[in-house]
């Protein structure tokens, strides 16, 4: 159910900042941009920040260009001291999006979010997590409140669902998902566009990198396991920054037998990163505990002291014993 | 507009060919499967058939226990004098089902397909382009019907939908895809089980395969043109057959400036074979054409007599020709 609560602080107030999650993703920064357009066409006055810049590849979204990673107490002394309101969106957590809010005593804090564990940290919160995204969230809000949903608006809750959805893959789906992305296809998203733009981001030196993992895949427990690795001299090599494994272990993932799926990189300082994956009722989170790292149940991440090499070859063993534990009806 | 003769004949005759195309696909299986199902439903007798083995990826659609590769003269021998049905499903030609149609005098031939060049070769012919899959058209037609859609049909449909819209990332899909989508997910759907099935077709040594033609990616015409090659020996020293490269060309071509991608292979034979993708108004299908092989506009193929590294190497440089020739303002 959307709060009034919720509607009666966007009609009251006429000076708005959005805020997204640090290390922003398609969902928080597609819904920023959305509900920015949207309050700017309502005459209001908005500021969209967030911690970390936006990365290169969603310059695309209709409002990238009046985002900021600005100081929060800054913008909002920019405002002046009348009432603000604090937009947040899909963030579970308010200290994932900032530090410390500098808010007005007669400020209010909005919180739309769709992750079951959000902090109900808002004066207003509006937290439900059958929803698929924060996307499919806004976009039935603007429906249902008949909001008029221009094209650009369309496209950045289109980017916030399909990124947050794997382009509808993911178990979050429901009826109501696809429903509400045929209602922003229907407003005039260039579907093509958005493809192009989200999944195109490869380059020589990328598939060279990605090249040198696949070939060092090995698998134990019959395929239930598969590892690899990249060194620091590889991304020299191939001229790599760390952000060219975005999606790596998914593909070394899709295998009908894997249950579990580690990638172990280095790209810089002592320790390795492992990137991890699983299905079937492993929980990659109390298995990235064991190492004292942490994450969702089905990707989690961690660090450790070996090499990339080592590390690998470590966890393809620990993994596989792991797997022969599993119960065999899985 | 679905005729009303379709419905008609469906109504008049109790015994059903269902016909898949050659090479089938998931529209023309799932379409087959779905048809075969609810023919079933309404009491009919229906043989399902195809000239190709129906590829084990396939298995799980609910009437796959019923298809078969037998001659349609048998078939339609087994079913006696009396009048049948044959249901062609996605096929654009008769002749991409089978080579003749061995027909009763009072048999009736229908026709369902979304292609836009379809022969029209049915006594009722349903074929609208403005279709992302024929499994769309189909379960439009049992929703304006009320036909009931049990769970195995919508998830045949289902299966037909996203395998011929690349899970909805074709510039085909449209608001009432994704609506017919969201239909079929109400029918019971267990869409991560499909994904899983369809996405998930790796193991490790198709892994290793794709790592070798990753790291031999160039690229020339400033990133315009990407080239890469497999050789026999490396389908033989990494255990795969020539179906390990399906898709492999596709990740090849995730780059924003790639406007042509080519995987030169050998598996057997004499010959290379040439994958080509192209995209920014560039035609594969011509560029395909002047090395003697064909295709679609953004999907072609061809035969070259070099080596596939020599042939690479020519590809590399005659594609890069091509491309400085594109005007600038693609």
């Amino acid at each position: 159910m959307i709060p009034f609560s919720l509607l009666e602080a966007v009609r009251g107030l006429d000076d708005w900042i959005v805020v997204s999650h640090e290390k922003p993703d398609g969902d928080t920064l597609g819904c920023g941009s959305a509900i920015s357009a949207v309050l700017g066409s309502m005459g209001k006055r908005v500021c969209w920040i967030g911690r970390d810049p936006l990365p290169r590849l969603y310059s695309f979204l209709s409002e990238s260009g009046i985002y900021s990673t600005a100081q929060p107490g800054e913008v909002r002394s920019s405002l002046g001291d009348g009432p603000v309101g604090w937009f947040f969106v899909d963030s579970s957590d308010i200290t994932r999006a900032m530090d410390h809010l500098p808010r007005g005593p007669e400020d209010r804090v909005v919180n739309v979010d769709h992750h079951g564990d959000n902090g109900l940290f808002g004066d207003v919160n509006w937290v439900d997590p059958s929803f698929a995204a924060t996307g499919e969230m806004l976009a039935n809000l603007f429906k249902r409140e008949g909001v008029r949903v221009s094209s650009p608006v369309a496209t950045d809750l289109y980017v916030a669902m399909v990124t947050d959805t794997g382009f509808f893959r993911f178990s979050s789906v429901t009826p109501r998902t696809l429903e509400t992305a045929a209602f922003l296809l229907s407003k005039g998203v260039d579907h093509s566009f958005v493809d192009d733009a989200i999944n195109r981001s490869m380059d020589e030196r990328i598939l060279h990198l990605w090249g040198k993992a696949l070939c060092r895949v090995r698998s134990a427990a019959g395929g239930a396991v598969l590892v690899s690795w990249l060194d620091q001299d590889d991304f020299v090599e191939c001229g790599c920054d760390p952000s060219a494994t975005e999606g790596l272990v998914n593909l070394i993932f899709s295998t009908p037998e894997g249950l579990m799926a580690a990638l172990v990189t280095r790209s810089g300082g002592d320790l390795s990163r492992v990137s991890l994956r699983t299905r079937g009722g492993v929980s990659a989170r109390a298995i990235a505990a064991r190492f004292g790292g942490g994450g969702h149940e089905r990707a989690a991440g961690f660090r450790l002291k070996e090499s990339p090499e080592e590390g690998a070859r470590m966890l393809l063993a620990e993994l596989a014993r792991d797997a022969v534990r599993l119960p065999s009806d899985r």
